[in-house]
């Protein structure tokens, strides 16, 4: 570099530095904003996606569906299902084909704040948590120890200040309440209290929901509020399969629905163990056991918001362990999503399922191909996109805050190349190469787009090795661990304000410590 | 889980194990080969296509190139060039049209061993290593240390080993070595010893050609033989960005392809400093660059091999500083590959060029997304794919180990889902539902494709969080660390034979110490 071109590089950057400094860039300029659009990439053919929705009415028409709850039968025979001798649920093409034609779609997902609302329109994406981690791995000691209530909690308040996490789907269990009700009662009301942004939740029996619904009534400002805006959906895993309902679930299910809370119907065999090895089969199985919910639930209410979410997982084929890290998961999953964009359903998919038990190398690998192909297969919803580690079974506080920086990084790539005269740049290059100075540090043009083109990482470390060394050599998960930290130390959301929570806390056995008092303390118990 | 279901999956995942020792699988039936086919993401649609093409032609008709060497200017004028009377040669839009429509281009990129060449046909894909680190890392001390001959002629028998990294470019300097001619014959000499894979390097300078050929002609057993299956190729920076010829490289361009050694054109322009920040301006730049590279190379031998590498770098606009591992990257590289397709020429991009000082999580992702949508881009040549550090200042032994695991996971999703009668498994799904089981462990169609649609990772952890902590709680790297510390111990690759060895380092001044005498320890030297 001559002493010229050094000159300019530095006052160049000072420049920018300056930029950055004087404009802070509105929210609809961002570099990347929710919602970006994706859908560019195509794992099927178009006569591939034909053959597998074929597959799929063959196999609703045909084998169809066990164990369904006499509700369910009579729900669906009414619609124009039958019941095979051996006491199959049958689906026939024509209801199936309907029930797509006419099922809700284009909804809102709603938030507490409505700036987090998600549009779940055409290939509009937003990445989310999800999971029923049993573990938290601290990663200095290597341990896993058992997740808690005051866990979902930071979480939320974690996921709450993430730019790129856009929705929080509760990621793990709280083993330390024991009564099944109150556990499901706390999830809900630690999610919703931690974060603005739509929530997603997992009532395991009926009943469950009594309390819950009430409290969220009592946030929204009463029933119609809370029916007009839900911002609480339900994770429905309405099947165990391969093609056999789920009782407790699908009494959930129809609770769920009456209540007006939107549902995932959610359908996750493992290929090679209860779905077919096969991965063209895995899909199959995952779609039609998903649309055979989809008409369960029009079946209860028409046009009721159900996002259709086949996630066909995984088998290591030597163990029969689930591997949601590996490449077949990353196309299975894609797959699914483009065959929801045929359907043109709201459609939810997971990704982010690191096989790897601590948020190193592999796990950064894993959950970003699995996340780039999801982010750009067409899906709305892409969940377990943060923090997950060994295939779903622990989570890292440490990676809620990296893997933000990895979506924020993929959703850049989803929002694409705009190509217009202005950004086709041939006055710039004109300039710069025939007049100007031979570089584009600088240039209006840089200056203008450096926050509008780019984004920038959080705790992902982009400096010299010179730069990186005098500033301590660390990785990422140190720098994580104090940005975890900082939030957690004074990051309490108050969008429930103190007397609605009073009166949830007297109403209803909350069994979370008042938030600003202890909970930041937990963290590590 | 109940007790006759744990039965089965225990017996599923015995007889899986079996299966697995039984039969070797023959590599035309493995999951994943090199040479899968890509280009299922198109980041560009059909229109914005088109008007970067537009503006390629613009560029290149009226703003053209500075710098062009006498030679060059002959030979391009000659073909139908002009130069502009502030000395810049113009390419019209027939002499660029008529050249992409002439090129070579469907070639085979050779190696030693045969089974290693690569068909840089339509949207076959190969992941490859490439780069000018002048720094090792050593993950444990956190150090950067200069890299030496050594590192190279390690990491070569390295990549000898990886399944899913196809060829090896030179990915670092040999900074022990100070006269710039040595070096560059070192460098082409560790490279083509410590692998049988294809080979790329870069010379600076065209008389330090002079020994590298000559000894290639006695590995290759004759100029013609040499000729007819060029086992090397040259990474040629024929451009300095913004539109500027390089003058050195271009000398060294001329005698690389007299010398019938296939080329990468080069240019890498970095979005905001050297090429506009506006991306789909730096996507016409450096395709401008690089087409401007084939009218010159075709000039001069028509059909030469040469590879379109457009490789538009990303700055992080608030230091200026090189960010190869950002999502702005990824999608610059995939849609160079796209107008690659769009022009029908074999083409060579970049990914894996992770900012991250460390293989830690952020490196581990920011290697992912790039190299997957790379992957999946229809480039045929993924360059920087595995190995490399700190925005390509650094690089790391363990990395290579790591990212090939990552690379075959990649690869498997760029292969993506076939569609047939079989893998629709509507018999097995019928009768593992009906007749079966209810579970597909053991079935015979999972025990057929655990090795035909299924990969399996290397150093990947895949255990459950107990049989992890019992086999020591590793990370990535320290299992990374073992498998190169195995590697490196024995694997001494004999494809030159010793004779011809001998002969070359009695001609040559050949300054890497004899291979599996001293090289070993050296490692870390």
């Amino acid at each position: 570099m001559s002493d010229s071109q050094a000159k300019s590089k530095r006052m160049g950057g000072r420049a920018a530095k300056r930029a950055l400094r004087a404009a802070p860039t509105p929210d609809e300029e961002k570099a990347v904003r929710p919602g970006m659009r994706g859908g560019r990439y195509l794992p099927l053919t178009e006569s591939q996606i034909s053959r597998i929705h074929e597959a799929v009415l063959d196999v609703l028409d045909n084998i169809g569906l066990s164990q369904a709850i006499p509700s369910c039968i009579e729900l669906v025979t009414k619609a124009g299902g039958r019941l095979s001798s051996e006491g199959r649920l049958l689906f026939p093409r024509s209801l199936v084909e309907d029930t797509v034609a006419n099922a809700g779609r284009d909804f809102v997902l709603h938030a507490q704040d409505p700036k987090h609302d998600m549009e779940l329109t055409d290939t509009k994406v937003y990445f989310g948590t999800a999971g029923a981690a049993v573990n938290v791995v601290d990663w200095e000691t290597r341990e896993y120890r058992e997740t808690t209530i005051a866990d979902l909690y930071n979480v939320a308040r974690l996921v709450d200040k993430m730019d790129h996490i856009h929705y929080y789907q509760r990621s793990m269990v709280a083993r330390d309440l024991t009564d099944p009700r109150e556990m499901d009662f706390n999830t809900c009301y630690a999610c919703v209290s931690g974060t603005s942004k739509h929530v997603g939740t997992s009532f395991v029996l009926p009943e469950h929901l009594e309390e819950a619904v009430q409290m969220l009534h009592i946030i929204a400002g009463g029933e119609t509020k809370w029916r007009e805006r839900p911002f609480v959906s339900n994770s429905s895993c309405f099947v165990v399969p391969p093609l056999r309902f789920a009782e407790d679930a699908c009494h959930t299910l129809e609770a769920c629905v009456r209540n007006g809370m939107p549902i995932l119907l959610l359908a996750a065999g493992q290929a090679g163990a209860t779905s077919p090895a096969a991965l063209a089969g895995a899909v199959v199985q995952e779609v039609a056991e998903v649309l055979a919910g989809l008409v369960y639930v029009n079946a209860i209410v028409p046009k009721h918001p159900a996002i259709y979410g086949p996630w066909p997982f995984v088998s290591d084929l030597r163990t029969g362990a689930m591997s949601g890290g590996s490449g077949e998961q990353a196309v299975l999953m894609a797959a699914c999503a483009q065959m929801g964009r045929y359907y043109d359903l709201p459609t939810g998919i997971a990704a982010g399922m690191a096989d790897s038990k601590l948020p190193d190398a592999q796990s950064g690998y894993e959950k970003s191909y699995t996340n780039t192909l999801a982010g750009h297969s067409g899906a709305n919803l892409v969940y377990e996109s943060a923090g997950m580690q060994a295939s779903l079974l622990g989570c890292s506080y440490e990676s809620y805050v990296i893997d933000n920086d990895m979506l924020g990084a993929i959703n850049r790539t989803v929002r694409g190349i705009e190509v217009n005269d202005d950004t086709l740049s041939l006055e710039v290059m004109r300039e710069v190469c025939t007049e100007g100075p031979g570089h584009f540090l600088g240039h209006s043009q840089t200056m203008d787009l450096m926050q509008k083109e780019y984004i920038y990482p959080d705790v992902g470390d982009r400096t010299s090795p010179k730069e990186w060394k005098e500033q301590g050599s660390t990785d990422v998960l140190q720098r994580a661990k104090a940005r975890v930290e900082e939030i957690l130390s004074d990051h309490y959301p108050d969008h429930i304000d103190a007397e609605t929570d009073a009166k949830i806390r007297e109403q209803f056995p909350v069994r979370l410590p008042r938030a600003n008092m202890v909970v930041g303390s937990l963290r590590r118990t």
